[in-house]
């Protein structure tokens, strides 16, 4: 998986005006990677190692000389070590002074050490102009050339001009440099390629929790009473009953708790008569983390779909039907069509097919490179006015599910109400109170606070600066 | 969904050697967070205000200065000032001589005022460099980091260095700056945040159209006609049976509509004998609109499948399927299996699931992403070549799903034909020409016109330039 | 398809300060959609033509002079003339002394001539700096302003100075510049646009090889042995039973070859000692195409579960369906429920559900935005961790899929095991390798050589760069 050169470029032999020396600290994977590719757009490069010599890893057209040679010769000096080994540099601090030291280095662990690489190297040679940059990009992908990573480079330094010069490489590489401000954005630039998808957590932790109460809550409602009152053994159920009634559930209750901080966002505008003031943290993080929700939701759904259009194939469906119709035989009856299960049957399944079309579409239209290609009312029409007709649509097709059967008595095991009608609480609580909120008597004061206007200023100075573009 | 700040970075408090300084008008929710994340990539910020007093939500480390002091400060003010509140900056006009004005309104609705809210701006201030930028963030996105719309920021101004300048500060806040061209390009600008999908608006129009007229055409042959003369209630087919049959039709209409363009640009063409004259108007926008066509037609297609999927669990087909089992025992026989019902039955299932793959294959790759990775020479195989693949699939799915009914006269109720009879016409015409454009006869001298080549001109001074890229 | 003007912007009149003038030679398609373009980003445009005068085609605002005139009057010409009409430019030698020539010239062939057209160019206007660029882009897409396939333009020349004003000249006109080096890249560069889809050809042959195989050999075992021996008549399998027999096993080899080069890499660093020697060349093309024979197989994956879901709609299995109820009746008997079938019916049901969920959400992280959007670690996560557990659940899907039936020597027909035996060699050598190798004994030698330790060298001299970043 690791070396790869099948699709690097030949190098010019006889090359034209270069642009300006860089140098390199380290001939590791990375410091060679890096050369090779700094090489290929036009660069000079000279690698600075503890023992100058040439190997056959070394890109060619490039020289190794002592760290020391090497820093003489380059303005920009690349360190491509790993922190341990950074005290060696102290020795060189006159001749590093006022020189651009770009640390690419990562850590093993978040918050590894108290302060970050740059900054560590920073104090070690105190006249050089520090920059982060280049510690997400992979070795790997500087070789193969094909960036499916990331292609962002975060750059962060105190010295401006240091900076540019830095940023400028990024861009001759072909990657997108973005400033991240001072050196004090270092520790979170380290830390951020060691994280595993630090939005999804909260939702998928839910979904996880939500999964298991409602797995061992149908468990015991559809395998284990069944088992002891009738003695059937339904364990089978596992397999794809069970989990076709926890994924729309979990589903359902997800999709509702995308638009469920939205409205409770509004309540507390509308109580303190003002949105200049900070929603508390809980909130700005579920806010934030809406669209993972939504996909977490997504993914329950399509599950859902496909654990259903398998139900004809499945050997237990196929044996009831043919009992039930060898049962009709046995009778000597036909039963006959009933208009309203025709009805019940069929509209819950299209409720279903549209609810889960839109939140296919809903989900399509979250791709970064969808999204980008919106401007903001279209994706604010798509993401609000769409979301809630699928969140309607759901709960209906949950609720016509429920048919005839909700509420019957009959249908309580043990007390406890079959699973869907429990997934119902939170999305017709959700519903219920936006009804509420778009009638005109409350949305009317609530637009106004959203457009700046505050209920306990003196006057309405706010509301009269540009606040059209506040999203709602 | 408003206000929100926890992702905002800590900014260093020692600040390094900073930007220039930039003068925001106006302390609104966008003049706010546009500040702030200038002040984050390191630019001073001073903002302008009737009433110069720091409120606890104007960003730490800017100062809150009259409009005049602010203006005095920097080169380049930006007026995050609503429309109806410019006329204040004539009694600055002296001060704002020679300087940059970024105009970052919007409006309320399109074409609102006579001439744009940038071109009212510069009659203003005469002496001041206006430029228009910014109107498509919104301050929502700015606040919270997350650019889930589009990061492009569309840029025009009559002063090329103004807005070169205006360009630099967009591409440090990390967005990406598009050059619109001249000060009249104001206009489409402060448009565009209010276009609600407009390319979009004929295809769906379209689509609703032929899908209202196949819903009714389905309804009185399907639910009306047996209701009178079979007294049957089959009201419950509108919420699956005729939306089945419905949306195949719809998508292969619109399908064929895409390709319907081109046929009749290559036979104006052949009529015309030279490329280089216009087509007209409605064929130019007809042609400008295929891919969303294509992407409505798909969710016809898509919805066509999941009706399709969920068939054998609907009660009705069950049932169906019951008295079909118990007749043939009633009868006390056993219907023999019919190899030709075999073949047909299976022979368009299987042209549909291809026809649905391919048509999924021409969404996937007209999502922005993956049509960006891929150069002219594949976009044009996987639209023309596979498109027309899709369209030859789907098209006979269609006839072998007639198949013996196919022009049976008992099929015809009240003399109307089967709506799938309806919907081969359009497909059928535009295939039936295709195959006569691609004979060589007529796919020759079409090569040479598109190449270039004029019928009525002396000589082939066209051809002689480079026109191997144009498309075909 | 071809020529459209209606989404130009109307031009400013009266023409603010331009750009600088650029002289576009040809006045060809490319040439007045590039020379209209330009215009419209504030650029000056003087045509060179033979016959300088303007025809109702040039864009308005233009002029058309002589070669020689239209040269004079810029430092940029963009030379829009086929190749084989570039030897006229000897005559201008002197003129285009110092000027920056840009060749934007495609061929109808890969490696159509010895020398790259830039090269070429180069030669024949010696004193001239030559710069390749804009090749890639289709008169089309500057025409209509729609850039569906790809912004990117690769630039390459000798001249930095001279490439430095092009790619701003790009950048201008909203596309993304790519510097590729010396003008020894423009082959490639002459290349690129010719291909079609060259990371594809390897996957696509292999997945065409393999559907061939195993379906002439289910054609054997499912078609005609039946029609031999029991004088059957299933010819219309080939519609869907053998289909989508030979989809699941196509899917499931190419899934497990993505994973094998990997385990053929490991072991052969191991074997090494180490990590810097070069894999063979086959090697490293198959791990460079793996993303794509993934995707190959997610096809597949996807055509197998329309193919199974569409099952039960199927005249010859409801037909078969019906057969089995009647003939209980006829023996007055109802067969009993056999948990263990519904056991292995239900768990391969749900195993295919999740190992195909998980594939989908693979190829969803492959979009080019989705993977630019995620640091490499979770890159690696998703593709590496969630991509084995793919292939376990797919292989289990297949295992459990044969049951009972396994290995019973009744299936042989003609001493030919069933085909989805076949299928499992594969998946299961690589699964059965991977778990010898996360063994603890042999991943950390793997670990440490990965990381850039050599067990023949002295020391651990490697070790001590930074390879944190090395991909695994």
């Amino acid at each position: 998986m690791e070396k790869n050169s099948s699709n690097m470029i030949p190098l010019t032999e006889n090359s034209p005006p270069k642009k300006e020396m860089v140098c390199i600290f380290g001939t590791g994977d990375f410091g060679r990677s890096l050369g090779y590719k700094m090489l290929q757009c036009g660069y000079s490069i000279a690698f600075g190692s503890r023992n100058a010599q040439t190997s056959s890893l070394i890109p060619k057209g490039t020289e190794v000389l002592s760290h020391r040679e090497a820093a003489q010769k380059a303005d920009i000096i690349i360190v491509a070590i790993q922190r341990q080994h950074y005290n060696f540099l102290t020795e060189l601090t006159e001749v590093l002074h006022g020189k651009v030291l770009v640390d690419v280095s990562n850590n093993l662990k978040i918050n590894q050490y108290p302060e970050s690489n740059a900054e560590y190297l920073a104090q070690l040679v105190p006249g050089a102009k520090v920059v982060k940059a280049f510690n997400t990009v992979s070795a790997w992908a500087l070789q193969s050339g094909t960036l499916d990573a990331s292609r962002q480079v975060f750059v962060c330094g105190d010295d401006n001009k240091a900076k540019q010069m830095v940023m400028d490489i990024v861009r001759t590489l072909g990657l997108t440099p973005l400033d991240q401000g001072s050196l004090l954005a270092a520790r979170e630039i380290e830390n951020y390629p060691l994280q595993l998808f630090p939005m999804w957590k909260f939702p998928i932790y839910l979904a996880i929790g939500l999964s298991a109460f409602f797995f061992f809550y149908s468990l015991i409602r559809d395998v284990i009473y069944p088992c002891i009152y009738e003695n059937k053994d339904l364990s089978f159920f596992i397999a794809i009953s069970i989990p076709n009634r926890v994924c729309p559930i979990v589903a359902l209750i997800l999709l509702a708790l995308v638009y469920l901080p939205g409205i409770i966002a509004a309540i507390l505008q509308l109580h303190r008569g003002t949105k200049y003031s900070r929603f508390p943290d809980w909130l700005d993080k579920w806010m934030l983390c809406r669209k993972q929700l939504g996909l977490v939701a997504l993914v329950f759904a399509f599950l859902h779909v496909l654990y259903t259009l398998v139900i004809p194939i499945r050997y237990y469906v196929r044996w009831r039907l043919n009992v039930y119709v060898i049962s009709q035989i046995k009778d000597n009856r036909t039963d006959p069509f009933n208009n309203t299960n025709g009805w019940i049957s069929d509209s819950y399944l299209a409720l279903g097919i549209l609810g889960f079309f839109l939140f296919v579409l809903l989900g399509i239209t979250s791709l970064p490179s969808v999204s980008n290609s919106v401007n903001w009312r279209e994706f604010r029409f798509v993401q609000s006015k769409l979301g809630y007709l699928t969140l309607i649509l759901c709960t209906a097709h949950t609720l016509v599910f429920g048919g005839k059967r909700f509420l019957n008595p009959s249908m309580y095991r043990w007390y406890l109400p079959a699973a869907y009608m429990l997934s119902l609480i939170v999305p017709c609580i959700v519903l219920a109170i936006k009804f509420v909120l778009i009638f005109p008597c409350i949305d009317r004061p609530l637009t106004q606070i959203r457009q700046g206007w505050e209920r306990n200023s003196k006057g309405s100075k706010q509301s009269y600066y540009n606040d059209s573009k506040s999203a709602v």
